[in-house]
C-alpha cells in the first residue's frame, strides 16, 4: 500500500484542519496515511520552523507530503506555502480557497483573525455549551430525576445502546441538554414509559440497536454472562422497539451509526436549535 | 446588521460541514447569520427537496443564500448546485475544490463515497473512542483510583477549571484515555502531588485558571459562598500553579482557552497519538 504522509497546519487548535483533510484523504482507502497535526502555527518564526520539520519529514520518507492549512494570516500561510514547495508538497489552504468568494460576496473583507473558529469568542455560548455537559452528566441513565424539566430532550434506551456518548455529544458540540434513561425491568415488560418520564413525554427520543451489536458492545463490558446472552439481549432489544412503535416515540437505530450521526439524526427530527459556537 | 442566511448541506450528519463553514463566517463578524443545518441529503430525490427548500427561505428572505457543501456524490452534488442558483445563491462545495489537486497528486481516482469521515468505517478504531468515554467517566473527579495504569494522562486542577470537559473531549474526538483528579485540601496546602498520583506522576498535566473566571464558573454552580469567595479561589489558584512549578509539571492555563483548544495543547505537550477516526 502506498505510504503518504499528511499534515494539518493551523495557527490555532488544527481542528477545522483536521476535520477538512480527514474527510479528503477518508476518499481515498487504497493508500495508507500517516497524519501529523501541527498546530499554534501563529507567527512568521513558528512558520519557519514548523515548515522546516515537514519537509525533513518528507525527505525521510522519500514522498512529497500534503499539506491541509487553515493558516488565516497571509504572512504566516506563505511562509509555510513557500517552504514546502520546496519539496514538492501538495499545499492545500482552506481560507485561501473560500474567503475570495465569500468577501466578493458580502462585499466585506474578511478580518484574517485566528482562532475565531475554535477559541472562546463568546463566554456566554461557550459557557453554554459547558453547563448543557454538565446537565448530561447530572441526568445519565436516570440518575436525576428531577431536572427533565430543564431538558431538551430525554434519551432513553437498553444498557449500552449508546445514550451517554450521544448526550455528551449533543452537550459539547450543540450546546443541547440532553438526559436519558434507561430501559429495563418493568417499564420493558409492560412496555411502558418510565414513570419518572410521564410528565415529559413529548421529549422522548429512543434509541434502538441490533442484538448482535448490542451483544458485542456488553461483552466488552464483561458484567456477568446473562447480561450478554443471546436470549436476555434479544428480549431487551425487541421490546425496546415495540415500545417506541406502540407509544408511537420516534426513534433512532444505533447499530451502524457513530455519535455523530446519531446526534445529527436526532436534532433532525426533534428539530431542536444546533447551538454550534465551534 | 446584514442579515444572511448560511446553509451546511451533506449527504450525512453535517458536522464536517458545519465545522468547515462556521470556520470561514466567522471571518466576518460584521454580518449576522441564521445557520441552518440539512443533513442526509443522500439522493436527487432528496437534493431536489432540499434545494428547493432553501430556494423558498432564500425568497422569503430576500437576499441569496451561501451554501456549504460537503456532498460526495456528483449527481446530488450538481443538482443542489443547478437548483440553488437559480437563486443566486453562492454554492461553496468543499469537495469539489480540493479532490481533484489530490486526485493529481495521488494518480488515483477518489471513491466519491458518502458518509466516510463521520461515520462508523472501523468498529475498532470507533469503539476505542467509546471505550476511552467510558473510561474519562469512570475515572473523572478522582473516582476510581485503581485505574491510572490504563490511562494516557491524568488531567489535576482546582474544581471547576475545567477537567472533566476536556477529558470527555480528549475521549471523544482523540481516542485518548484520560483521568483526572481534583487539587484540594492538604495536597493544595502542602503543594504535593495526590498521594493516588504518586506512581504516574509522567501521566500528569495540569490545568491552571485566573481567580476572576474561576470565580465566574464557581457561582454559577451555587454550592455555597466560600467556594466562589475572592479568598478561596485565590488561594486555590495560586497554589496550584505554585505546585505545578515547584514539581515541574507541565500546565496550560485555562482561562481563555476552550475545551478544544485545552485538548490540542495538551496533546501536543503530551506528544501523544491523536487517535482521529473523524
Amino acid at each position: 500500500m502506498t505510504q503518504r504522509t499528511v499534515f494539518f497546519v493551523s495557527d490555532h487548535s488544527g481542528v477545522t484542519a483536521e476535520t477538512l483533510g480527514h474527510s479528503l484523504i477518508a476518499q481515498f482507502d487504497a493508500l495508507d496515511f500517516t497524519k501529523i497535526t501541527v498546530p499554534f502555527v501563529s507567527t512568521v518564526d513558528k512558520a519557519k520552523r514548523a515548515a522546516a520539520n515537514i519537509n525533513t519529514a518528507a525527505r525521510v520518507q522519500g514522498s512529497p507530503p500534503i499539506v491541509f492549512s487553515t493558516l488565516v494570516k497571509e504572512d504566516v500561510r506563505a511562509t509555510v506555502r513557500e517552504i514546502v514547495e520546496e519539496t514538492d508538497a501538495l499545499f492545500l489552504d482552506f481560507f485561501d480557497s473560500f474567503l475570495g468568494p465569500l468577501e466578493k460576496e458580502f462585499g466585506h473583507k474578511s478580518q484574517h483573525a485566528m482562532g475565531v473558529s475554535h477559541g472562546i469568542q463568546n463566554y456566554r455560548e461557550y459557557d453554554r455549551r459547558i453547563e448543557a455537559m454538565n446537565f448530561a452528566l447530572a441526568h445519565d441513565d436516570g440518575s436525576n430525576l428531577t431536572g427533565y424539566g430543564q431538558a431538551d430532550l430525554v434519551l432513553v434506551g437498553v444498557s449500552r445502546s449508546g445514550k451517554t456518548p450521544t448526550c455528551l455529544y449533543l452537550a459539547l458540540q450543540y450546546g443541547v441538554f440532553a438526559a436519558n434513561y434507561p430501559l429495563a425491568g418493568s417499564d420493558l415488560e409492560e412496555r411502558r414509559i418510565p414513570p419518572p418520564l410521564f410528565d415529559h413525554r413529548d421529549k422522548i427520543h429512543g434509541l434502538t440497536i441490533e442484538p448482535r451489536r448490542l451483544r458485542e458492545l456488553r461483552r466488552a463490558r464483561g458484567i456477568g454472562r446473562r447480561y450478554a446472552s443471546p436470549r436476555q439481549v434479544s428480549f431487551e432489544t425487541r421490546r425496546a422497539q415495540s415500545l417506541f412503535e406502540r407509544l408511537d416515540i420516534p426513534f433512532v437505530d444505533a447499530t451502524r451509526c457513530s455519535i455523530e450521526e446519531l446526534a445529527s439524526r436526532i436534532l433532525d427530527a426533534t428539530r431542536l436549535e444546533r447551538r454550534t459556537t465551534s
